[in-house]
């Protein structure tokens, strides 16, 4: 490039994340409307900042036919098609494992919180049953036997935060890891007929599609919860509302659906769930980290030096 | 006494927790209506087997003319009239500290769950507004200061669990404790001002009656989550109601109320609330713990040996 690089933002808010540099590059004002810019100006854009949301299939990347760059603010980059990257040239850079600690606090937090019985208790004081009742009895989280599927970045985080809590640790994942301390369980069947409580925080490809079924669910049983911080498609959420609703499980907490946005309507009626729309990693602390990440990415890659997290 | 003693539940349920020994000591059949058991028979009770609910007061006592000793199964023992038993020579004995980590898995659930905005964010998805707006951005818990009103027992308990979330713990108590490793703040006005949470597990007596009230709630301010799992009394309650429903106060987290049980009427309408009833130590795991030692320490009583947990 012999002119300063353009880069555009998939959206509009990440043009705050960090500024110009005139002699370098600068960010093509889209003037709120992003699809009018490519359709116009996709010619004139040297890098795309992005996340995980937006599509980066051929049909758009046509749309850019001068893109030399794609970095990317998520650590997934499941939504970019990396074949036609490749053919095209084009350096993709993600911004992987800073959310980790994130995604934890809120799959744990969820676990514990269902364990405990939380949604049961609030609609006990809501139904008015503690005004003629003694308030129910519950069991500790002692020794209670909980599992983890896919024992990543995440799921050692998740690890360290139970631990205090003194539940009883396992763990399924496609290959054992020495180096864990908790108990590994061969069999993911297994590990739900173990186990009172199961989170699912694996990588979400196409060998753990629907991974999470009816199956699982009758496992885990009636007393048993399910936590999933992966992605929607790790779990046929169908069949869990169905199973939520007979009370064959016990409870969910979901960070992730299929689709997302999801909506109230899918969610009426089903009792026992604690619903978050896809923020366990959304938190400033972790997006400004990732935006200084791919700004170097951006500097290096306009110097010519190595890229800091290449994908491609 | 030369007969084998006579042993009156306060609640029916509390049979069922340890047998009779027909040489040393038998229930007294209630037929299930303790009111009318306790006027036709009350002078045949020898020993009361008793839990934190029930007011053994003089009047109370009264009623039991030939009674030695009490035996709580719960830690706290404020619904005794200590000086009267000392006056009419009855033993009084407790079950101090066996649900503290159980307490604490429910404080700390609160903190974090609050902390992470999930209230907010259930009625996020459930009034569609992911339909057409982005999931919201939160804070990371890492750093967050968070408060502990009353560094006991449970407090450390909260302290084990909440620190791998990599909050920033500080606490306040009437006196400093220098064993302890985390920030002691000196004036509770302080902590509050500090903290973006504030757990309060202090012991409920005369000198915390309402001691969180409206300008702590104003020091923690609009962002702010209060847990309470020490008792109602600690809380000025009906200023807490105002506080959530004017959004002064972020949220709160309470197993404990003024008065238990407290009502759906009470809470209508009341946001970003997370409400249990009273089950903080109420698991099966403490409970025969704690009955066993009741049991124990009925029988060093007619053995005339050391109690192992009196209060008198």
């Amino acid at each position: 490039m012999t002119h300063a690089a353009t880069v555009l933002a998939m959206h509009s808010e990440m043009h705050t994340l960090f500024p110009n540099r005139p002699d370098r590059w600068g960010w093509m004002d889209t003037e709120g409307d992003i699809e009018k810019t490519i359709a116009t100006r996709g010619s004139d854009v040297d890098i795309l900042l992005s996340a995980s949301i937006e599509k980066l299939d051929k049909a758009m990347l046509d749309r850019f036919p001068n893109l030399k760059m794609i970095a990317s603010i998520s650590a997934g980059f499941s939504n970019i098609d990396l074949e036609e990257c490749r053919a095209r040239n084009i350096a993709v850079t993600n911004a992987p494992g800073m959310n980790s600690g994130d995604v934890a606090d809120l799959a744990v937090t969820m676990m514990t919180a269902l364990l405990l019985r939380m949604p049961q208790s609030q609609s006990y004081i809501m139904t008015d049953q503690w005004v003629t009742e003694a308030g129910p009895i519950r069991h500790s989280l002692r020794n209670m036997p909980v599992g983890i599927v896919g024992l990543g970045a995440i799921g050692q985080e998740i690890v360290k935060r139970l631990t205090p809590f003194g539940v009883d640790l396992k763990w399924w994942g496609p290959r054992p890891k020495p180096e864990i301390e908790i108990e590994y369980v061969e069999q993911l069947h297994d590990l739900a007929a173990q186990c009172r409580g199961l989170i699912i925080c694996c990588r979400p490809d196409h060998t753990t599609r629907h991974l999470i079924n009816d199956a699982i669910f009758d496992q885990l049983g009636p007393d048993g919860a399910l936590v999933n911080v992966s992605r929607g498609s790790v779990v046929d959420e169908t069949a869990l509302i169905a199973a939520l609703k007979s009370g064959r499980l016990g409870g969910a907490g979901l960070d992730v659906f299929e689709p997302e946005p999801t909506n109230s309507a899918r969610w009426a009626n089903v009792p026992n769930v604690i619903l978050t729309p896809h923020q366990g990693g959304a938190t400033y602390e972790t997006l400004f980290a990732q935006a200084a990440l791919a700004q170097s990415n951006i500097e290096n890659f306009l110097d010519k030096k190595a890229l800091l997290s290449s994908v491609l």
